[in-house]
């Protein structure tokens, strides 16, 4: 007989859209309309929204209204929105609006976070210090990417030690949560597998977020083998917003519609009404005017109305 | 410590773009480029090619050549073409030209191969019969599909029972080969994998492909969830071929790239060159004059030289 695999309950769904979608299209989405999208998304019941980054406008010019579009939104309460935040002035500047969570980044790359940030990857932890700091002071939570977790578009392969030792000094650091991020979408099953696995034996579970682009078409795949180990917290990305860095035309961060498809297959309970979500992601597309990368929105949820 | 998951040595992939792909495009493919195309997927190391359909012209126009593109191509020793056959008429074409292996086809819903061949699923079993005798008598070896098996664009919800009687009845016929066929691209991991569980207990492993379409994006995730099972044999169809016949503009079956680029990460042999597979891809999605939809073929197979 056919013995199903045992996965969570519940997986929450960091959408992170809004950021880390709209600061890599070439169209710059106004104000009204990013905070029209962020009050979709919250209404789809999605837990977590990543609304905007306190970066310099002249680095992202697609999210320079931040302060504007954090403080715009609805805030429902049983939702959280975060916003990334590379330094002391942009969390100043997110304390400023009353940012509820924040995150910060670095790599697993030397080379990518010198060309990224301009630093070695133990300067860019350095450098978290004053922002965890002024967190701790107004009781705001930190959430902490890394980049390159599974490959480098400038180095190629990267060791896996390398990612958990970052992980590590990043959960001592109190991250509430840390994601591991496929930045190119060049990993396969086993590899995320084994990196999920390593990062187990120094961070909490219930801690370690996956961030996987679907560039190789590998993202959903590369979930599935985590959720096989206990995964339950993924980062995704409504009709794929954002689209590759790195391969112009390719595809970046997996579509959360998607990821929600798959998951309800999976009887593993999000909380998101899919279909409201498929609406969310046409409704910024059609904006952006390109097509919704999401492949459950281009076919639709089912052939037969369930 | 982290187990590694086992999964088969060696997987043989079965090329179906030329047919299952070219059938469903827009645009004809003259007779010449289809032979380059067939004699360009041999040389990547492809183990089997579907090259083409002997149906009548006026049903599917876009392989009215099929004797002549048969006749035509560089038959190598190591790969094996074979050709779909729907009734005793297109397998006395197929015998005409020396075809060497065949496929027959039907589908786990009613409603379906009502709509799709104008029968219930028994006679369109009871239509094999003579079928395999020529095959028998002419020592072919045949394969068969089962379509919708994972869902049915009008009926919705497939048995499951219903798929593996199936399966059954022509593995018992000599079909030395069942594909389980997604179709419509509509089912998620734990189904397919559930599935294929069950074929297996009617079925030998070594007799049960998988053919799954990529319209919601899972097929990739699927193919995965039945590798843990054992499953060795893949079908796929080359720069993603063939698009979906019920969800116009979405993707259908999976492309032959990607599942290569998943099952190199795996450290699964195939024999396949996939630069050679990309540049055949590209090839023919310039005929079409459309974009290759493998995402490994968008975004190439590594960011670094490999």
């Amino acid at each position: 007989m056919f013995n199903k695999p045992s996965f969570p309950n519940h997986v929450k769904i960091v959408e992170v859209g809004p950021r880390d979608g709209l600061q890599n299209e070439a169209i710059t989405i106004d104000t009204e309309t990013k905070v029209e999208l962020i009050n979709r998304l919250s209404a789809t019941g999605l837990p977590q929204i990543e609304v905007t980054s306190f970066v310099r406008q002249e680095t992202i010019p697609q999210l320079a209204d931040a302060e504007q579009v954090y403080k715009s939104i609805t805030k429902k309460p049983e939702t959280t929105y975060s916003a990334l935040v590379p330094n002391e002035h942009g969390m100043l500047r997110a304390l400023s609006v009353g940012t509820q969570e924040i995150a910060v980044f670095t790599a697993a790359s030397e080379t990518f976070n010198q060309k990224n940030i301009h630093c070695s990857i133990k300067e860019s932890i350095q450098r978290f210090h004053k922002v965890l700091e002024l967190a701790k002071d107004n009781n705001i939570k930190v959430r902490a990417y890394i980049s390159c977790a599974l490959g480098c578009p400038y180095e190629g392969k990267v060791n896996v030690e390398k990612v958990v030792n970052i992980a590590k000094t990043l959960h001592e650091l109190d991250c509430y949560e840390i994601s591991l991020g496929d930045t190119i979408g060049v990993g396969t099953a086993v590899q995320a597998q084994r990196l999920f696995a390593e990062t187990m034996e120094v961070v909490p579970i219930e801690k370690i977020a996956i961030h996987f682009h679907d560039t190789r078409g590998q993202a959903l795949t590369n979930i599935y083998a985590c959720l096989e180990l206990g995964a339950s917290i993924i980062d995704a990305s409504v009709a794929g917003l954002g689209g590759c860095n790195f391969a112009p035309g390719a595809s970046g961060n997996v579509a959360t519609e998607d990821v929600v498809y798959m998951l309800r297959g999976l009887n593993i309970d999000t909380g998101i009404d899919i279909t409201s979500l498929i609406n969310t992601g046409n409704f910024i597309s059609d904006k952006l005017q390109h097509r919704n990368t999401s492949r459950v929105a281009q076919a639709g949820i089912s052939p037969v109305q369930q």
